[in-house]
Parts: structure tokens; sequence; C-alpha cells
């Protein structure tokens, strides 16, 4: 399955004090390149919880390697890097927009559970054959 | 109906680069304030909503005198200011604890709606009970 | 001068649990928009910083109307609605893409500061400039 | 060194529209608790930054494993769980207060930069034997 990008454009609202974007701001990076990644595919996160499943994160790992600042129109790569049975692990890599230093990059571990009680499920059918074409 | 007053420390991710609270995270703490309002009066919002009524913003106003900073500890001042029908206006004033002067303040306008249908709805009854027994 | 108008996608973590857009949120899609709206014009928000002049937030107004929702592409318009003096007001107006019923619309007032003293100060002859020759 | 505790209140904010607090938002969470065990050793976070003295991210991980919701009292707990040169790793657990369950649990590793350059520098004295004595 291939990889895809996203562009975004960093608002003050996502810098701190010290002059660059706060760390936690980045899951959010990560969450719009995920469902980018899913409407790429042709099954979008909404189109999943409409079929009754969800995908809550069960980890999340970060490493800050270079801060992206205010202004900066940064490119979000993001691609399935596992999925096993009831598992889905989403890598993503943060850079400025045509350059090749790496900024942040780290993955998201989730699990597929029915929005009727949060029990693990299978994935959905669509996703998978989905995700095979693709 | 007496003013209620929480205490609220801000953290870096509040800030902006400019050094100072970011303008949209006044709206958040103008909520933390409105929660605690709700609590005094002994009627709290999670109860409102279990009993099937919510209270959307639809308006808001805020002014921006001084500026708050990281580590700042606040106090958040929230009082209703007015309630006719459908409708609830909650005031806000935001100032460093144990200081006179007024960093931010402002205004939210809320109406019941059903949460069945988000239609307008009287307020609940017991809610208005606790606002006059106050 | 002309209107500028930005796409957004909403991603999850800019809703609530009452499944629509936080009230608090419009205010960074505010920012998102006035950012494009000075790069439109010729003369960055970063360009202005970099010329020692700031426009922090004094005043801002939002009349929510119809919730925005998880994956919405949203539509934001903002321009100049007032320019005088040390004053600069910028409207914005929030729709889903394509159609014309308005969700959210509202105002900002920011005046020029020196970012040595934080005092007010004339607006940059550049952005003036930009602005008359747009 | 001591672990210290603080508590947190779940405002509207930081829940999305699957009625739990958004995986990002912890980190804001984790941040806070930082912030109370600088200050319950002995040298804020804040006094830090006035030494020319920067403590930022550089590796976050986080396991969800339960959902706190909105209204909910949390209990944050933090401790230094590593101190080695320059670099320091704090752990976090999130739980309801009075409650023994782990909702959520990570840690993060900084490293300690001067101001000036960010370069990579010795921890502050104060901070080493503020931990020292705790």
């Amino acid at each position: 399955m291939r990889a895809i990008t996203i562009e975004y454009r960093v608002p003050y609202a996502d810098t701190d004090q010290m002059g660059v974007v706060y760390y936690g701001n980045y899951l959010t990076l990560f969450e719009r390149a995920r469902n980018e990644l899913m409407r790429a595919v042709g099954y979008t996160y909404r189109e999943c919880e409409a079929d009754g499943i969800a995908l809550p994160v069960v980890h999340a790992e970060v490493d800050y390697k270079r801060p992206a600042k205010y202004d900066d129109l940064l490119e979000v790569k993001a691609w399935v890097r596992a999925q096993k049975g009831v598992r889905l692990e989403i890598a993503c890599e943060v850079r400025r927009k045509g350059e090749a230093e790496l900024l942040v990059s780290g993955f998201t571990r989730h699990v597929f559970v029915a929005l009727a009680d949060f029990h693990p499920c299978p994935p959905p059918e669509r996703l998978l054959a989905a995700m095979a074409d693709d």
C-alpha cells in the first residue's frame, strides 16, 4: 500500500513560547495524515464509523528531531507499517516541503473496535479489500 | 446567584510564540469556569446532558486587555449575567491570583436545546430551582 | 481589498463529545484565514514580525449558527472590514465547501504594536501599500 | 526523588466525538504534571528558562488503556524515571481520582539545552541539588 503525503501550514496556535510547534500538536498532525491515508485508500474514517467500527489509538510514539516553526509549510507522510488481526500501525514523518531533513517521526497503534460495545473486532472487509487493491 | 472563581495554572501548551496565552485558549478557560459555576449551583453540565438537554454556545465575545503568561496562576470568575426564556448568558473575567488588574473578560450566550433534536427547549426545572435557591 | 478563502478539513481533534467542532477552535480557523489573507496581499505576518511589528488580538466576536462536523471540508472567507489608525478588523465566515449556508461568522480586532515595547504603532508602510494596491 | 500527583478536571474542550479525551491532549496533561514536579522540587521550569536552560522533549510514548471522559476528576502522577548526563526522563500515570485502574501511562525524554544556541548542556546545578535533596 502506497504512502500518502499531506501539506500543512503551521498557525500561531500550534506554537509555544519557545517559538516552535508544541510537542503535543504533532499528534493532531498525525491524525490529519491518517485521515487522508484512509481517504486515498477509498474508505474514509467517517465511513468506517458509519459501518459501526472505530479505530482508537492504544499506543503512540514520537521522535522530535528538529522543530517546526510558525508559517512553515510542512509535509506529513503516512503509511501502514503493520496490520495483523485487530491491530493496525500507521507511521508518520514530518518535513518542511521540499526539504529532505526529517523533523519529527513516529507511529500510532490502533485496534479495530465495534462502536456498539468497544470490544475488539475484525477490520472492515471494505478496508482490507481497499488496502489490498491499493 | 453568586459568582464562582476557579484557579488555573497556565501550561506551555497554552502559550504561543509571542510568549503569551493564545487568544483562542481563553474560550476553554471560560468553559472550565462555566463547568464549576454549574457544579456550585448543584446541577452539573454532565447531569444536564443526562437529562437530555444541552447548552451550545451561540455567541461569544472576548476582550483582551493584558496577556496571561506561562506558569501564571490565574483566577477566572464566572457568573450568570442574564437568563430569559431559552437563553442563558455567562460572563467571565480573568486575573492573576491576588491581583486586581483585569487581563481578559468576555461572555458566552447559550441556548437550551433538547439533545434529541437540537431544537430550543425550556431550561431544566432543576437548574432554575437551583439558581433561584443559590 | 479582496476577500480570500481557504479550505480546511476538520480533524477528530477539533470535535467534542457533542459531535461538532468545539467553539474555541473556530478562533484558530479564523487565524488560519488571516494568515492567508496577509500572504495574498503580499506581506505575511511572519514578515510583519520580522519588521518588528505584531498584531495582537484585542477583541473577538463569534456567532455560531450551525455546527461544523468531523471530516467536513470547510471554506473560511476572510477580509479586512476596517482599518483606521493603529486598528485593524478582519471578518471571517465559515461554510461547507460549495454550500451557501453560513455556519459561523465573526471578526477580530487587532492593534499594531512594536515588538520592542508592545506599544501601539502605525501600521507597516509595506502593508498599507499592499492593501491599497490589492 | 518523590513522585507528585496533580488533579485535573476534564473540560468539554478535551473530548472528541467518540465521547472521550482526544489522544493528543494527554501530552498537555503530562506537561501540567511535569511543571508541578519541578515546582515541588523547588526549581520551576520558569526559573530554569530564566537561568538560560530549556528542556525540550525529544521522545514521547503513551499507552492508552482506558478512556478518560468529560468532567472526570483525574489524578496525574509524575516522577523522574531516569537522569543521566544531558538527558532526563519523566514518567506519568493517569487515573480517576480515588480509583486504582490505570487509564493512560507514558513518559517523555528531554535534553537540557542552552537557550542561547539550543545545544545540549549540563543540567542546572540548582536542579540537581534540589533533586538530590528531595
